[in-house]
């Protein structure tokens, strides 16, 4: 693999990524693998997927919402997503934290708990961490995969269908009413305080001809955005197929709350009638076609199949 | 390898370990590979040894101190010094940045620079990272290396010399100029802000019949305590024969001075009588004799041959 800049994966518009592909520039031939979900490497005769992923309380989550164990279990869990996002097998883990000198042993325990439980989950195990003084609770995860056959957010054509796993939209609705001084509805804050990597998901997905992967870790109509910057394609959502978590009273929260670690994945147009009852059966978890690939470029939504506006809060970050 | 909690390396003495070693005590069976610099692990066929390490400005370092560039090299050093102390080669990094809004694009390619830079002089590339919104500039690095035949700190025996490359406090002069509010004398300077992970040294020293290794990142006499404890002995360091960094002007400095990034290092007793001439004319470094390996615990200073107290500076954390 050994990509170097010249072949980057593309990224879609906006200032975030901007930043990315400037770090990028500056390193050049230095650095290998940027622009999917995961770095896709050798190491001997190994390929492994490696990907890090850092939440600060109050960037991230802020105090009081999220227990030390559930801080643990997310953070570890986004991580993992970039490596379900690849179908990679994950191994290992490791765990670095800024605690402030308040932080008693049991709470840091507590976290890694959380840590521990969430790796244990998908069968990796914590291979290993840092702890030092910091003011803002920071956490840090770096993720190792073992990869035979990845799946890239770079190979979807026109003709795919895009479809979705499980419902969108729980975690911005927990946010949301924390954010207006409520508590959040019961499975709306577990699917933001316990988010589930879709490991297995991601083995049967590409076992079933996926085309290209990536999980909804910034919103639905972001990632779809990155999906059609990596495929040099289109993605074209039907707004009324989108599925939403119960908690979800507007269409809006579904096609933006980002931190679902749901699979956003491209499957041949002529994919089984019944694969999405099968992945229920497998998984109880819904497989949902929500749009298509179209030769162009960027995300259109679909409203009854004509063109409708892009909601205001949609930003490419 | 594979190990469980219930083989762990031991760790010696002191608060820091303790919080260390509840960590490892929660994860139990979830966990592998800690108590040495590294984790060291299976992928498939591979052997690979990993590791993370963080770095807070405020903690760390302080505002004004380094350059970008240097902010990044010193932290990727720190964590390919790890590798060092097991004899892995080098392969990849990943970094996570917490960074102020006010950081502008600049700042961070100049970092990333220094990132890029440390990896390629040891043969490692940049495998991705990420980028978060902080309020303290805080850089998480994560290594990954390939490692055959490993040199652990638990494998040193009684009757081993101790030998440590290169002279000791600079870093430590350089951090008591900067809190004096003087400029640090420059090579001084240089050891705090560019510390060379000593790859090629420890694949030397591991072809050398190394016994047991570790790298100078708590201080000489906190590491070799870690080193005693690991391989459950004891380690006597003639403090006469610790060699100072030029800049250094009390012996305190150099016993003390940690984020050295040299090797601490077993070697058999009757190692060649020109090993540290063969060494000097290898890297320009040197390789200095201080001590030996004893029956019993811990570390223990000796003057002139006779027993001395240890400098009252010397916390096991």
């Amino acid at each position: 693999l050994q990509n170097t800049v010249s072949n980057l994966t593309p990224l879609a518009a906006g200032a975030e990524f901007d930043k990315i592909r400037s770090i990028w520039r500056v390193l050049g031939a230095r650095a290998v693998g940027g622009g999917d979900d995961c770095a896709i490497v050798r190491v001997g005769d190994e390929q492994i997927a490696v990907s890090t992923d850092m939440a600060l309380e109050g960037t991230h989550f802020r105090e009081g919402w999220l227990t030390p164990a559930e801080i643990g279990w997310r953070a570890t869990a986004a991580a993992l997503s970039d490596l379900a996002a690849v179908a990679a097998e994950p191994r290992g883990v490791l765990v670095s934290l800024a605690l402030s000198p308040e932080w008693h042993d049991d709470f840091v325990g507590e976290l890694m708990d959380g840590v521990g439980e969430v790796a244990a989950s998908v069968g990796a195990k914590v291979w290993g961490g840092d702890v030092v003084r910091g003011e803002r609770l920071t956490i840090d995860v770096a993720v190792v995969g073992s990869v035979t056959n990845p799946v890239l957010r770079s190979t979807a054509g026109p003709g795919d269908r895009l479809w979705v796993t499980g419902r969108l939209g729980g975690p911005l609705a927990a946010v949301e009413s924390w954010e207006a001084g409520q508590q959040p509805e019961e499975t709306a804050r577990e699917r933001f305080a316990r988010p589930e990597p879709r490991i297995e998901q991601a083995f049967w997905l590409r076992d079933h001809d996926a085309k290209a992967l990536i999980d909804v870790s910034d919103g639905l109509l972001s990632d779809a955005g990155q999906l059609a910057a990596a495929s040099s394609v289109s993605c074209a959502i039907e707004a009324s197929t989108v599925p939403w978590h119960p908690a979800v009273t507007n269409e809006t929260t579904a096609l933006l709350s980002g931190e679902e670690f749901e699979l956003l994945v491209a499957l041949p147009h002529d994919s089984d009638a019944d694969l999405s009852d099968r992945f229920v059966e497998r998984f109880g978890l819904e497989l949902t076609c929500v749009g298509r690939i179209e030769a162009g470029s960027g995300v259109a939504l679909l409203r009854d199949g004509e063109s409708a506006e892009l909601p205001q809060g949609f930003r490419h970050f």
